[in-house]
């Protein structure tokens, strides 16, 4: 069984027959990337709808618990998320609203700097600002985990001091392995995996070095150098896949609502468009092939099950709460 | 023990003393008129801080076990409610979501029609449309007591036909004791009771006979009236007090942002303003008097226990769902 803490794009059926071909237990949808309450709030209107239509398929999970108990129906876990804090609106008593209507992950800042901390792509990091620290506190309280992908050096190494549960980087690589702003420099890694935090492996290609998108086994050995870094505790999966993703999706990713001029993201001048998926992940269900290819890098049965699965379920155990 | 099921207004602390101290098991405070999902969700979070902060004092009720649970601890009850049903933004889902969130009462029309049917202010009466009637069963799937006060007959008449649950009246009094368009005709009231639903009597002057006004004898016996119509079980208190007016909160309620025009709400030309308590109700606490002056009118303990308490907490208890 494999637990994807970070997947995005239009998901429908077809996509959750796929996960759960594929062995997924659990995966984690992108609801949000700038979208204020009202529109975070039509988002989970339609997961609700989702569930209810493909209520045979799927659960939306609250709890780890939850994902156990999908997995012993033969379903596929749910675990809602928002890739950035706008969903609050600066309102601290919407993290407990939110987190009452299900939703368990929360990035603290997408490609911008907002009002809780800078984002990996500000020429400076202000660290995690007041609200920031009032929302991570609170986010704490209630049990939602925080997300430190796509987050600036300073706010992340300040969250993970500050935060009294451990957080995640649901989706980013080691910088050491592949230099990119979007990835996590050891610093950063450790520290995270000090506090019992964890981070997801990416297999999105702007990110991720060419010899993990080529081959699984390539990529597994992308994983096993985290493993070197963050130790066997604190290292998942997550892939950054999109469902149905259209030109329209990338613009609004990129560039939202906030300006007008081109942005490539994760990608540069010389990649400005979607760029291919890594030659052994084409489908998401090929994600289980990572399985047999842990073993072959070098991990061991109970090694390659955290690194899959254990890892993140214990995360969630340790931050979701039930309600 | 009492329990008043509309009260308007600023609440606070000593707002909170004055109920316990006036014998009041629950108080259903008026959380938005006009106000949309964003107002709505910050009113709600206004009401979270409240409770937070004068823990010792109340706490929100979600089921009528938590208004028993209140009246063990000496607390005083809040069943959150809302007079208009503007919360929803036409949106069916946020009716689950204000459910999980801890709304328990919703008016399906405040002083204007709306998507979901006619007010009584209104010259011609849609009858309850097409989206009220979506969120009417929605409201009975997730445990909303539906009110309808304000609401114009024949939408009223629709929606006591159409909902599978009783429904109420909070805060109206009969228009054969008062003929006033705030108020109910027999054939509503009748129509309400025969389904289970509940009345709750008004003691605001604007609505209410003068006779009611003048004495807490007088009210009663206008109470003792509203049972010969709609029966003993039928017929409970909906004070409509309003804790620390302003004439800002009086011209809120009356032209919200839908008008520049004159409006006069209850009142009239000949009262246009702030009109006083009744003599005997000048201050909340004196509610207290309701319950002697009920067997002086002639009610048994039982009898007068049912109005006070007993009717409400039997509809809560048949409509609310725990979460």
């Amino acid at each position: 069984m494999i637990i994807d803490a970070l997947q995005c794009g239009h998901f429908n059926r077809e996509s959750f027959e796929a996960l759960r071909r594929g062995g997924y237990s659990a995966v984690t949808p992108t609801l949000g990337f700038w979208e204020g309450t009202m529109e975070s709030l039509d988002s989970l209107a339609r997961w609700r709808d989702m569930e209810r239509d493909n209520a045979d398929l799927i659960l939306i999970a609250r709890t780890a618990a939850d994902i156990e108990r999908a997995e012993r129906e033969g379903k596929l876990a749910v675990v809602l998320g928002y890739q950035n804090s706008n969903l609050f609106e600066d309102r601290i008593a919407f993290v407990e609203f939110f987190a009452e209507l299900g939703v368990r992950v929360v990035q603290l800042t997408y490609n911008n700097q907002n009002e809780l901390g800078g984002s990996c792509y500000e020429e400076n990091d202000s660290g995690l600002a007041r609200f920031g620290r009032d929302v991570v506190r609170e986010m704490n309280r209630v049990g939602m985990l925080v997300d430190l992908s796509h987050v600036g050096d300073r706010t992340t190494l300040d969250a993970i001091e500050w935060s009294e549960k451990p957080v995640a980087i649901t989706h980013a690589n080691a910088a050491s392995l592949f230099a990119h702003k979007r990835n996590k420099s050891d610093k950063v890694i450790k520290a995270l995996a000090e506090r019992g935090g964890v981070i997801g492996c990416v297999a999105y290609r702007n990110i991720t070095p060419d010899a993990a998108c080529a081959t699984v086994d390539g990529w597994c050995e992308m994983v096993a150098r985290t493993v070197d870094i963050a130790g066997i505790d604190h290292v998942g999966i997550g892939t950054d896949i999109s469902h149905n993703h259209t030109p329209r999706d990338y613009d609004w990713m990129r560039k939202g609502r906030w300006t007008r001029s081109v942005q490539y993201g994760a990608g540069s001048p010389q990649r400005p468009g979607a760029v291919a998926k890594p030659e052994w992940l084409l489908k998401p269900e090929s994600l289980q092939d990572v399985a047999p290819a842990l073993l072959r890098v070098g991990f061991n049965q109970e090694e390659a099950n955290k690194i899959l699965r254990g890892n993140w379920l214990r995360l969630y155990a340790e931050v979701f709460r039930p309600n």
